[in-house]
């Protein structure tokens, strides 16, 4: 298996499929860890992190538990191919871009991706399309669990395990579940909805991680704390924060449904409209648009056409995805262009509600 | 022939042809007259008023000059049929909206239309689709002798035709052209195009005549002075200003698409998909959208729609042509709906670029 395998996938996180899926895109866990005695990645020598990757990749390949794995060494691959990787979110960006040896353990589903010398020795990730946050603890923790048996993993009986920045010490468990709220954001309760999570662990942040806005209403759950509260703890308040969100923007929804059902189809059918006639349209208005006419499907006012197509969409018109799928590279203006092109003609023979 | 009549029409000056119809909308003249020895209107009693009624009327049906003529007594007509006759420009707001005997003389081509007891005891008015100023003013010319041979006219050999308002006074004659100039617009070179009108007899205003707005990338263009000009000049003088203004409007179509085609189209292809889906639109948004898709198809790039669909298109979606067209009153944000539906359905079979 090769990058270009992926190609024909759309990637776990992006399936539609699962529990609470009408609201819920993904859930993902990631675990950061730490060979003992040896010096953080950002401190590490040229020598040291090879040996690194060397060790761990093969205790990765030693656990058999990655069905179909795709191991990579990223200073090998070529740069849209390690774009390719951030936008399936397989790899971070600093890991894409960073100048020395490193790689990624990946399965074919697109369900684990295991990052060697990224900010820590080893980042295990699991991804999955809706709410599945016990099942992913299951096959996290019995991965992490085999590497375990197999890496002397750098551990304190006084703070846990041990990590490149403090914030990730104790568990170094990073959960997150991705949100789609267009109900709470277009009728301004966004706010209040998430102002509830002040009282607990989780926190919320945009699209694309920390620091970014939150762009075609997706909204990231995840937890600030990694000291001092157990991972099933973490795992059981993550379902039922998000579960509480997915309550509220449904009941917002249905509110809509009763009180303004002409404003929503509207709204759901004026982007499906602009996104099956522009000339050309960049990302960010592509994923807003997107982002309406997904609700416009969950909420049953436009039909014929599937989330998990509107994802594929999506997937398909990021950049590095885009450049893939047309064989060349692309400047960004061109880029506008097909990608308004490739939307068109995906939506071009729609079922009319 | 009675207003309903009409109703299988799109109206003179919505047709999409003659000179310059890819940039003027319309010509209209419209001439001031007054009989001698009468009060005008607002100072006339009533029993003056109906007495100038048929008076005024039985002159007009006398010239025989006005072929399938319809003459209404306006009290008489019912205030959605009025508002019709507003929407096809055959009678003036006021006219409708006047408390006392009145009427309008109007042809099936609705090229002409004569208001008794409007502000002053006659206006003769005619339209005509693109710039067609000299054949206008030919058959004004010729109604208006003819009325003079039968009617005995306030004039003043120092002031010329007296008339209810001093702005009118002298040859009681208003010309306006409506332009639709998006290319001007959308590159922000409309105020300098409309500055080069400072200099001459004309002046600018927004669709639907003074204090209005230009909406839908609409402007009228007409003269201020009355008095001091003869007509034949005036005709000569708008039609060498509208010409300049259209060049330049072309100029700047021509230079988008060597320079900005993309952008182009991306304008006129998102218009066309808003109005093509959307659920609930008011007639100014629908305004300014027909307008980019008018543009598109000016530029040929939007091709199997013609510029007298869209005009037919505008006309029908006017709020009291669409009560008419669903044979009942409407409410505001019913009309949008079904103004929305008929856009729709018009749009429904398209020719793609």
């Amino acid at each position: 298996m090769n990058v270009d395998d992926l190609k024909s996938s759309t990637g776990e996180w992006l399936k539609g499929v699962g529990n609470q899926s009408d609201i819920v895109i993904s859930s993902r866990i990631r675990l950061a860890r730490n060979v003992a005695g040896r010096r953080f990645v950002n401190r590490a020598s040229d020598e040291e992190r090879t040996e690194l990757e060397v060790l761990l990749r093969d205790a990765i390949r030693d656990t058999g538990l990655l069905e179909d794995m795709l191991y990579l060494n990223l200073a090998k691959v070529e740069p849209i191919d390690r774009q390719f990787l951030v936008e399936r979110h397989l790899i971070s960006r600093e890991h894409a871009g960073a100048e020395w040896q490193r790689g990624v353990a990946l399965t074919r589903s697109e369900r684990a991706s295991l990052m060697v010398n990224e900010e820590d020795h080893l980042r295990i990730q699991m991804l999955s399309s809706g709410l599945e946050m016990e099942k992913l603890w299951a096959s996290i923790d019995e991965l992490d669990t085999a590497l375990e048996s197999r890496v002397d993993y750098a551990f304190s009986d006084k703070y846990g395990y041990l990590t490149a920045c403090p914030t990730n010490v104790g568990t170094g468990m990073r959960v997150s579940v991705l949100m789609h709220l267009p109900a709470l954001v277009v009728t301004d309760e966004i706010q209040r909805a998430l102002r509830s999570l002040m009282a607990t662990r989780f926190t919320v942040r945009g699209f694309y991680g920390e620091g970014t806005q939150a762009v075609g209403d997706l909204y990231q759950i995840s937890n600030q704390a990694t000291l001092g509260v157990r991972e099933d703890e973490l795992i059981g308040e993550i379902s039922g924060v998000v579960m509480m969100i997915a309550d509220y923007e449904r009941r917002i929804r249905e509110a809509i449904m009763e009180r303004n059902r002409t404003a929503m189809e509207d709204c759901a059918w004026r982007s499906f409209g602009l996104l099956a006639h522009a000339r050309t349209i960049n990302s960010e208005e592509a994923l807003k648009h997107l982002s309406k006419v997904r609700m416009g499907v969950n909420m049953g006012v436009i039909s014929g056409l599937s989330v998990a197509r509107l994802n594929e969409i999506f997937l398909w018109t990021l950049p590095a995805h885009m450049q893939k799928l047309e064989g060349r590279e692309l400047d960004p203006e061109r880029r506008d262009c097909v990608r308004a092109r490739y939307i068109r003609e995906q939506l071009a023979q729609p079922s009319k509600s």
